[in-house]
């Protein structure tokens, strides 16, 4: 058994999820396929990107992480392999695999070519089907990386949201809301233990500010709001049996800024 | 093969699903993992208590049953291991196995305290991830349940909306609305023909009535309503071909009475 | 290991599907079941017959497809089983197998009736567990189609939305709008480049023209729209990066104009 996880843009209304696990076991009747999500926001690659950086980890050695969040399908944008010491990952060289190879070092790249392991007449349009998913198989099956394409030293970064600090603040912004409407910001427990560093501090955002980090949801009465690390290890703004994204009116993008005082 | 059901209200917009079947994968390779259903309302016990009780019986024996809607997550609430003649329920102890293990008696109830199966360290807000997915999947594998924590003798109960009788009428409530806005009451078979007796009756919802009881959907016409006994034995209010939830303007709380003529 | 595809109109929502394959395993505890999709609008035949023709292809020979939107279930209408010289497709008689037979000529047609594969008792309103599901699963385990039932000598079709020609004209319409907002039109591959034949053209659709089949999405600038041939071989509507849908505030049922210049 190797497990393929699935992370993609496609939703569950249609069926394309459905044809590339079709393609998938047509090729590979072993093979186990574990979806993580395909609800990320249509063509958003950092969506994607954090949610594949806060899941690979949890699955089996082994397993092979495919993801295809591919706005650029069709185009010159490269497809490509990495292998790692513990995982393989197949998608789009958008940027997709950066932060979670921040994690787990690259030991071989490939920019997959060889038509061989390509659905054939391959579409323009759904690559997911045509090419990421038989590679997919055919890799879950033990063939060799290196019969996929030539070697490459490199993949595309993804310019994540910048971190700007001052002498007394530090600010990040909402990089994910989640279905309970929590606020997951790009501030990681580091930085954020790093930067208070015992002081007092509050938490801005939205013109709301919070003044303690708490243990868990329900430490807060309901309906009020709490931060929190959250179990993914980001400062998240939540609300206890609500919803923060409604709370604060607040959305991606938004600045979440921790005072010193 | 172990069976291992899934009910959360975890949605499937996130990567919380998908994070729990690595875990158990990465434990189990083995099990069975089958979604009974994970749109459950952020929070809503009773939602997913009813969406238990009216599936686990569908599975093979053997079945483990995990539940996780979990609103004090982190904080004191046990978290429970159930076994019954048939199957396993492994849940946060919020009365969420109750309604279900009305009808399969409990022969065994566990605390799950033995911190050797979980994932380490194990956050304070995604017990799903770090405790119960674990624990499921130690179960699943067959490890025998008192390693994983004491015997306790009861569980925390749910409390259920009231039906009410006087001389000629019995008033329930909507309990659960479907996808297609079928409007589940909490009457059930045996109640509504022990109360009807063969007599004349109409049902009452939102100041409209309805008088008798249809076998299926397309004995109304089109887009006219119906009452049914639906196939899990409640009494459901639907409309052919459409919504009731939006013809009656209908929704989870509003009573439904019957009233003898 | 036999593949079972799914396609409902039942959601995810609640726990029809995660029943539907509870019954499934317990019968056949081997079944390979893949969700093509659920998300099938509520009744909408056309809609799931459109989505089965465009995805029982890429599975594996033997695939058995199971389909149930049954807008008459507990009617009179039939329930069968379909062999073709790869597949099985077990479904209400209703049309939504017409579409994918065209392409996949039938060797036998049973009539389910055999009430042994059914449970017990079976209702009126959830065929899809009580009869579907089980007789899918038996018939994976290979038992003989004409167990089931007679043979039948036809089923229900289907009607399809028309084409019509007129001397420089060729009109269809949108039947199927996906999950980014692309258009899908009734307008094949084959009829297109037939009817254009290297002509110069226009592309009609809610007064907007497009003058060109662009070869990937992202050959239009972003957010600027595009006609191209989908992966599934159907004329398309789309918007680089945005929804065709929102676009040109389009519909299912909407006309798609090719004009000949």
């Amino acid at each position: 058994m190797t497990a393929i996880s699935l992370i993609t843009d496609f939703g569950l209304k249609d069926n394309f999820v459905g044809v590339m696990k079709a393609v998938i076991l047509g090729i590979n009747p072993q093979a186990r396929i574990v979806d993580i999500c395909h609800g990320v926001a249509p063509q958003n690659i950092l969506e994607a990107a954090f949610l594949l950086k806060t899941s690979f980890g949890y699955f089996p050695k082994g397993t092979l992480h495919l993801v295809v969040v591919d706005p650029k399908v069709g185009s010159e944008r490269k497809k490509i392999i990495v292998k790692t010491k513990d995982y393989f990952f197949v998608a789009p060289d958008n940027g997709v695999l950066w932060p979670a190879l921040k994690d787990e070092k690259p030991q071989a790249i490939i920019e997959i070519t060889n038509q061989k392991y390509f659905l054939k007449p391959a579409s323009n349009t759904f690559h997911g089907r045509d090419i990421f998913a038989p590679v997919a198989a055919y890799l879950s099956k033990r063939e060799p990386i290196n019969k996929f394409g030539k070697k490459i030293n490199s993949i595309n970064n993804l310019e994540l949201p910048k971190i700007k600090t001052s002498c007394g603040s530090l600010t990040g912004q909402v990089i994910y809301i989640d279905r309970f409407g929590n606020l997951v910001s790009n501030i990681d427990k580091e930085m954020l233990h790093n930067f208070i560093n015992g002081a007092r501090f509050e938490i801005c955002i939205k013109n709301k500010t919070i003044k303690k980090i708490s243990d868990s949801y329900c430490e807060s009465a309901e309906f009020k709001p709490a931060a929190l690390i959250d179990s993914f290890n980001y400062l998240e703004i939540a609300v206890n049996c609500g919803s923060a994204k409604e709370y604060f009116g607040a959305d991606e993008g938004d600045k979440v800024t921790i005072k010193r005082l």
